[in-house]
């Protein structure tokens, strides 16, 4: 009980105590080089891309059917800070289920081609390599792969991520 | 007119077509390593968080204060990709008006540290490279790095974006 209204108290986090119950999930020793995640089904419509980019990137081939003809797309794209958006829902739900939560610490990302209206995302996910941090023994490093793909497989986006994962022990 | 006829009928790129008038904007040509944008005052909130969270990143983190507080993050914080979508937003009106639009084809994303409620974002972004394309006359790619900070200049975000930009010539 000490234990817990000290942590109440520091607002400390459970995965950097050791001596504390430990949260659901996986952690970095669960975790092995070649684990695959997939799924999930996000249709996209002309009206979401149309949405997500008059807020985020006001753009006229993100917002503009017609305008969008004309341009480098050639057709209505969705941004691609949209598929990175929609990717993390995606990872949310169907990615490893890290204890703490799926937390990225930085990414490369790559759009080989836009997302279009009536496109079905799905993600599959690889796990490239487990790191334990040298500096801080409650945490590690995961470094995964997630390609974005349609209906059709089209590879539409590859993230490549670092996520910080606790330490079991 | 028959350009323009054909044009409408392929619905070319106006950008591939150098028989065509240029759009208006920056070309290859104009812009010059060194080279800096900034500006911005994207004022971040529990709500706006909250908001794209539980449609894009529903981590309790990202949704909920009182589980926030006991998280990784010890509190409120955005998630990752709210982050890049306000910065998208911000390039959009402060970075290079290159012709045909702000297009990225890869990236590279980190974030040193979260956006919280109370931020109020700008960017500050400079020309790294800018490269003729080998197999593409008609375009070349720029590299630009763009920090997202907050009101007292701590960076959130730190975006190294590859632009496909048009020649002039």
């Amino acid at each position: 009980m000490t234990i817990m209204l000290q942590v109440k108290d520091e607002a400390a986090v459970m995965n950097r105590m050791p001596e504390m119950p430990k949260a659901p999930g996986l952690y970095l020793e669960d975790i092995v080089v070649g684990d695959r995640f997939c799924g999930g089904a996000i249709a996209v419509t002309a009206e979401t891309i149309k949405t997500f980019a008059r807020e985020f990137d006001p753009q006229p081939f993100h917002t503009d059917e017609v305008a969008a003809k004309y341009s480098f797309f050639q057709g209505l794209a969705a941004s691609g800070w949209h598929t990175a958006a929609m990717t993390m829902r995606l990872l949310a739900e169907f990615g490893p289920k890290v204890a703490g939560g799926l937390i990225g610490g930085s990414c490369e990302v790559a759009w080989p081609q836009p997302t279009r209206p009536g496109d079905v995302l799905h993600i599959e996910c690889e796990i490239l390599s487990v790191t334990p941090s040298r500096s801080k023994p409650e945490r590690g490093s995961v470094l995964m792969r997630s390609e974005t793909r349609n209906q059709r497989g089209e590879v539409l986006q590859v993230l490549t991520a670092r996520l910080v994962v606790p330490r079991r022990n």
